[in-house]
């Protein structure tokens, strides 16, 4: 909706004095000017994003009004794009940036992410096979086996070790939901091969397990890899295990399916919860599925950035025996989105299930055996270039830094926690294990736990429309949470200190 | 490997004089500063591209030999990782920017795309629920709205009409192959609820089609979604239909499954296709499929960008019969990785198997059923804001500039195949619909068909060896065939012709 809408031969002429010189999209010098003024912006952006609302506050629709319901005939000046963004998109962006963003878990960044997936865009590489861009696969494998180094992950889960490429390997993927799902397929495919199925004919008899904690999209990940949506158990949890999935109702589960004719196929075991950062044990989970000859993943999306410190890397003990485990550093190893890493023991116990052989990607490289073709191991045949990032953010900052990330957000959320015991009004709900503090406004006095939960609502909705400070909550035990994630990458101990006055005085307001 | 590395002092000073303030890994200024050099490097990049080979000569795992098989404990400039990037990553790159790519699909992209997925990087929202960016929302809901516009597509696929929200909707994925599992996985829902089926219990007897030239990523997407691989129909083309799907056969072959049993449910049919860009007969299709109470899906992910052209919009004539389509912007509407479009006509048939509530996420935007919550129509929840490059495109460049990028290649490529039909050593295998010319040698003179598909893979191996271009090959009719993809947003009319004098040069020397 630029005034240069109204004039075409003045929009046009921003790409050629005479109108019509051929248009070129990518034309070097137009490159590096539209990139200076998206970098200066961005600058500009984290520079100024402390004192912008977190929450927007705008209607369903609102864009379409102001950015019109039909696209432009003519061109128009890359700045009327930049204004455009500026005035109608930020003020409606709920600023997952900002340092007073405490919700859900932060999408954490760094300035060398960003300038590896910029390099990744402009490059624009499709490296669905090893020969349709040598670098980016073989980048793919670099970081990943750094990643794992990073993780003490067993060489067994490495695609290429000191003693040669191994039968072990990684990818990255867009979500954890498609870690889970071609995990899901790898193992499906296995046990109708294992019980003799005809085709599909013995899917309606697996089954699936995981603990009542464990994110939703694996439900929905078992669903569309087409098992019985009776068939997924999820196993209860409560305080007894701080919400972690107990191996004994585990086994106690699966035996009665194996007695009931029904074959355990698969169980996703978490490591730090998107409810509450519960943790499931995953040497005492691989234990009881080796009984029964199902699949283990673990699901690290979160916490597994925080095992590259040796002090938490306990919660990843017996991954050895696990069949796979995917963490994603888009969540908390300062890598923007999207980064999820997955690593499977037997690399071809996921391509038997997702390899396709066209005849137009076949080539030398991938008929000699010696490369990895990374479509075989994602849903997709096309494929950014996104291991350029990843190898950004560790070569640049190396270990030792992002070990120091880490920590220093897990002592910011160790203060609010401790701010939260010193004040007799609220309480932490279950134990903190990484930088995420469940806590809430204590049933006190005359209130009952359903007033609290009322109490704690309240809180929330008041804290959001502040605009200076975002927090999500979650049902723990029956009970209304809320959650204070740690960790935006702009955050210091001040935006923490801040966000508690505000919940102290926001509370007394509530509660007075 | 930077030699900064054994000195760790002077790596750590790059953050700070003293070593010891606070790692700020998206400090504003060296955010800028990193990335202003970024932009340098691309700006560079495709100013020398030209002269780069396309592919390169590097073995399985060089890189690890260049970079490290471990990392680095100390941090290091960030000079240092873009030294390591030009010096090592690079090199062993296939170049899908250089202007001599002319393999697969060009990956087209432009200045206006790279910036906007840039500030989607920096912003890094994650944009599952309305309420968790709704400006992430409402742009991927606009740009797609502009983008049906541009295809004129129906409204029943619009998110939002001049007339309010509609019922059907669109959805920007990562692939083609996750916009059919998708849609698969809704039409097997479907198809089992219309056929009572208790749980999955009745998949093993679904069935779906496609034509023998639909992309191999479509058997591999029924096969995630459970169906039975024997169900999955291979459709005979022959050059009778120049590769397009015959709508009698498909009768023939839906009917003979209803008679024994099978329930048909889902017919993909491919506007363009990967091999020689054959085009199914949407309108025909659908009508076959109506017969059947089977779901259509139309995949366009290439040729789907020419219909913006009214010159080209009749290979989509019948589209409003057809219950989705997916194209992908990050093929041939200068829009970077990634960027897939589904739409759908009924986006609650998506939802009602996607659909997951998970406490956490749970909003008062969600509750009025006002918004859209685009996890509900992908894989996973988690989600780039992908919309915004889409709409930087359309609303810089304008519908009269895009129109002008897609004809301009379809001209080159029309060159490019008058080359070839005046040269009576070589053929044209199928008509050019787009801009993709399948060649081959002819058997000329003693040659047999099977001495001619060997000239040719050995024409395009020692093309390819020349660094001066790059070919892939596909098999039409049994026989060897090169592809000649124009397109690649750096590409003139001066780099189609030097590769046709390189292919002359070339087929001479090896015909001599």
């Amino acid at each position: 909706m630029g005034s240069l809408d109204a004039n075409p031969a003045a929009a046009f002429s921003a790409f050629a004095a005479d109108g019509k010189a051929p248009f070129q999209p990518l034309n070097p010098e137009d490159v590096r000017a539209y990139l200076h003024k998206a970098v200066d912006f961005i600058s500009d952006y984290y520079t100024n994003i402390e004192s912008m609302p977190v929450l927007p506050n705008v209607k369903p629709g609102y864009l379409q009004g102001e950015l019109g319901a039909s696209p432009p005939t003519y061109s128009a000046p890359f700045d009327v794009s930049m204004k455009e963004l500026r005035t109608s998109v930020v003020p409606g962006m709920t600023h997952w940036a900002s340092p007073n963003f405490f919700a859900f878990f932060p999408s954490t960044n760094s300035a060398a992410a960003i300038a590896g997936d910029l390099i990744a865009s402009a490059m624009n590489t499709v490296g669905f096979t090893w020969q349709a861009s040598p670098a980016a696969t073989e980048m793919e494998v670099l970081a990943l086996d750094w990643l794992a180094q990073l993780l003490r992950l067993p060489t067994s889960f490495m695609n290429r070790t000191s003693s040669g490429r191994g039968t072990g390997g990684g990818v990255i993927l867009g979500t954890t939901s498609e870690a889970m799902l071609v995990t899901l397929v790898a193992a499906r495919d296995a046990a109708l091969r294992r019980t003799g199925s005809v085709g599909v004919s013995g899917l309606p008899r697996l089954t699936v397990y995981a603990a009542d904690q464990t994110h939703s999209t694996f439900f929905k990940a078992c669903r569309l890899a087409g098992f019985d949506p009776a068939h997924i158990r999820s196993i209860p949890t409560g305080p007894e295990t701080n919400y972690g999935l107990d191996p004994a109702k585990l086994f106690e589960v699966m035996q009665a399916d194996v007695d009931a004719g029904l074959v355990p196929t698969y169980i996703c075991a978490t490591v730090g919860t998107t409810s509450s950062n519960a943790v499931d044990p995953v040497g005492a989970v691989a234990d009881v599925a080796a009984m029964f000859n199902a699949w283990v993943h673990v699901d690290a999306a979160y916490a597994g950035s925080a095992c590259i410190c040796p002090e938490f890397r306990h919660h990843l003990d017996g991954v050895e025996r696990v069949d796979s485990i995917s963490m994603s550093p888009h969540k908390w190893l300062l890598t923007c989105l999207d980064c999820t890493c997955l690593y499977v023991r037997d690399a071809h116990r996921l391509s038997d299930s997702l390899e396709t052989n066209p005849e137009y990607l076949k080539n030398d490289a991938t008929d000699s055996g010696e490369v990895t073709d990374l479509k075989d191991m994602q849903v997709g045949v096309g494929r950014r270039f996104r291991g350029l990032k990843l190898w950004m953010v560790m070569r640049t900052y190396g270990t030792a830094k992002l070990q120091e990330h880490i920590r220093s957000d897990v002592a910011m959320a160790k203060m609010f926690e401790d701010f939260v015991r010193d004040d007799d009004r609220f309480e932490v709900v279950v134990p903190r294990n990484f930088a995420l503090v469940c806590f809430r406004i204590k049933a006190n006095g005359g209130m009952t736990e359903e007033d609290a939960d009322e109490a704690n609502r309240v809180l929330m909705d008041n804290l959001n429309k502040t605009g200076k400070a975002y927090l999500a909550h979650t049902v723990v035990g029956d009970r209304f949470v809320l959650r204070f994630a740690v960790g935006s990458s702009l955050q210091e101990e001040r935006h923490v200190t801040s966000a508690w006055e505000l919940i102290k005085k926001t509370t007394s307001e509530i509660m007075g």
